[in-house]
């Protein structure tokens, strides 16, 4: 059953359509309030399986659906009006969807609001096996900033929240390095503290001494990125790099002129190369592999999270980045490497492999039976972190 | 037209239920994207009336609503499935709403979300003539810092936001009062920042010297309050002090042992009386005049807006009161004191008068056409912030 509905979600993937489908049956009936839920609210649910149900009351609505993971779901209605339903089994972790009432795509009332897929919209926490690494703990904790600040470069106000450790308010003498954290398409400054859980993950490792304290900047690194023709057949593209030569110049100049000695004047950091990293998730990736391998006098380490991958020949074209660069982190779902499209230039795990045979501190790491979403990149950060700054 | 229309909503407020009411005819063509938008979206608009006129494709729907200030619109569909129609005027500021789509009450897909009336979901900035006092303008900006911390009186993880001044990073060596602010019913410790732009409101004053630099907490104040039983007829009901007493006692107990001891230890705080001041909004406003009542020793200066007021017998019972605190500040919007209606224990103007008689620094303030609703404790807070430590 669960790989059936695999196949059903892979198939409205590729087709870039969506399908239909009825509640399950043989459905393990141990459904629980998911923790992202509003207070007080009893539904949405998951069960042990990972299946999502939705109840929303629509009196007079012909038909609701439940839509997470590209698969529109149809609800039943009682005799009350209250429609309920559920989905296939989701993987660990997070997940955005809708409700869609009689063609209406809608944000279920009863969840808590996330900024991915380039809207505000509903999302849900599905229990992981490892979700210790990311709970709220009674530990010391850092903050969450946010920072209001003018950019030269776009002439307007901008925002970004700021982890600052735990003891950054104890020690006024003491200097931190910074960690440069980007979201990826459609998402923004956001993501990493709501979905990703980033500023938890870092308590939990530093409360653990597995990581040395560091500030994190999450900036908003939306900047247009050109489609892909999909009406062209996928071997008829044209060639070339993707994404295309200057795509990311905007931000990058942004980070440079505007972000970076914003963050070094306001905060108490460790203002050199070799205590500033940058990573990414999906474009954040993207963005992270086109800055550090223009940049290598800016930052000592840098991470890829399902963002593609560094090759030698990457290398061989960036002067300085073999020598000054101390960590190269790529990482990936393992459902990402399963059902892996080309793009990524190469195979990710051989050219990291040919990056340590050439000498570099490179690192891959591969998140179990997880895909292109959340608790990949959560854990690529548990996994991350701890590489930093030693 | 206009003042019909408030005679709808009155009604609508007194029966407790709603009324449907057509789109408006005569309605002046000059719409524009609300500030509270989601990014990139049309709708929802308000034009130069404060008409509120939403949209939201749904082909397969019955019937399609606007639900604001407890009034719901009916929408039109065009040919394509596409809904749209416009409220009322409503009054400028910030209001909250909802879409109903076949009987389904849903947040509208394309505006920011807002936690108010016990929910996540829609609200919408209606522009305000005033509105230069909370505009994001590059001035030096402050920080909203959110701080996890260990309830002993709750026995749990709790969060606040906690505003920094612009310039408390700048001079370790200096300390700041502190403001201990609170949300109305059905709201929690995200309303202030996001729907009062209580931080933009404190940039501006202090960027322009109208206002001394400090410290505002705005934390979690939710504790169950009892219902007022409205089968029972407004006259019979049984007399005595609204709220209860002990009603409050939960959050004052959490706010002395905890919040107030966690913010004196994290921060920069001037720690005692005369640096430490306490306000709230509706609920918040009823709690803070029962906790600065009980505790002259800990508050120096006291908000109540829309929270009802105090008078010359409150002091009379709260021993130290008179002598210690150097600011009562009372305030209500102009169509709260128009429809007022029993419980506020007196006319507010009234009492405030008897205290400043009494010898009291006491402050009534009125916001000019606005009601139960944050645009009146917006400029409430702008009033009150400039009395404050000085």
């Amino acid at each position: 059953m669960k790989k059936l509905n695999r196949i059903i979600v892979a198939v409205a993937f590729m087709t870039g359509g969506w399908c239909s489908a009825q509640s399950q049956s043989n459905v393990i009936e141990d459904f629980k309030p998911s923790s992202s839920n509003q207070p007080g609210k009893e539904y949405p649910q998951v069960n042990s399986e990972g299946r999502v149900r939705v109840q929303i009351s629509a009196p007079e609505a012909n038909r609701v659906q439940l839509d997470i993971g590209a698969v529109k779901y149809d609800l039943k209605k009682d005799t009350g009006g209250v429609w309920t339903g559920e989905s296939a089994p989701q993987d660990e972790g997070f997940h955005y969807y809708q409700l869609n009432i009689d063609g209406a795509s809608v944000p279920d009332p009863a969840s808590l609001y996330y900024y991915g897929a380039s809207r505000w919209g509903s999302g849900i926490e599905v229990p992981a096996k490892d979700q210790d690494f990311y709970a709220l703990k009674n530990v010391p904790h850092g903050q969450i900033r946010e920072q209001l600040y003018f950019s030269k470069t776009n002439d307007k106000m901008r925002r970004c929240f700021v982890y600052t450790p735990p003891d950054y308010d104890k020690d006024m003498q003491k200097r931190y390095p910074v960690l440069y954290l980007q979201h990826g398409g459609g998402e923004d400054e956001t993501g990493w503290s709501a979905q990703g859980k980033a500023c938890l993950i870092m308590d939990n490792l530093i409360a653990e001494g597995k990581a040395v304290p560091f500030i994190i900047v999450m900036d908003n690194g939306s900047w247009r990125m050109p489609a892909r023709d999909r009406s062209v057949p996928r071997g008829e593209r044209p060639a070339g790099p993707w994404p295309p030569k200057g795509w990311a110049d905007g931000f990058m100049k942004t980070l440079l002129d505007d972000i970076i000695p914003m963050v070094d004047a306001n905060y108490r950091t460790l203002a050199d190369q070799q205590h500033r990293a940058m990573a990414g998730l999906s474009m954040g990736g993207m963005q992270t592999r086109i800055i550090t391998l223009a940049n290598p006098d800016v930052f000592a380490y840098m991470g890829m999270f399902s963002g593609g991958s560094i090759s030698t020949e990457d290398i061989a074209n960036a002067p300085g980045f073999k020598e000054k660069v101390k960590l190269v982190f790529i990482s990936f779902g393992s459902r990402e490497l399963e059902n892996r499209r080309s793009g990524f230039g190469g195979d990710p795990k051989e050219n990291t492999e040919k990056l340590k045979e050439a000498g570099m501190n490179a690192h891959f790491y591969v998140s179990p039976q997880t895909a292109h979403e959340w608790q990949t990149w959560r854990r690529s950060l548990y996994q991350f972190a701890p590489l930093l700054f030693k």
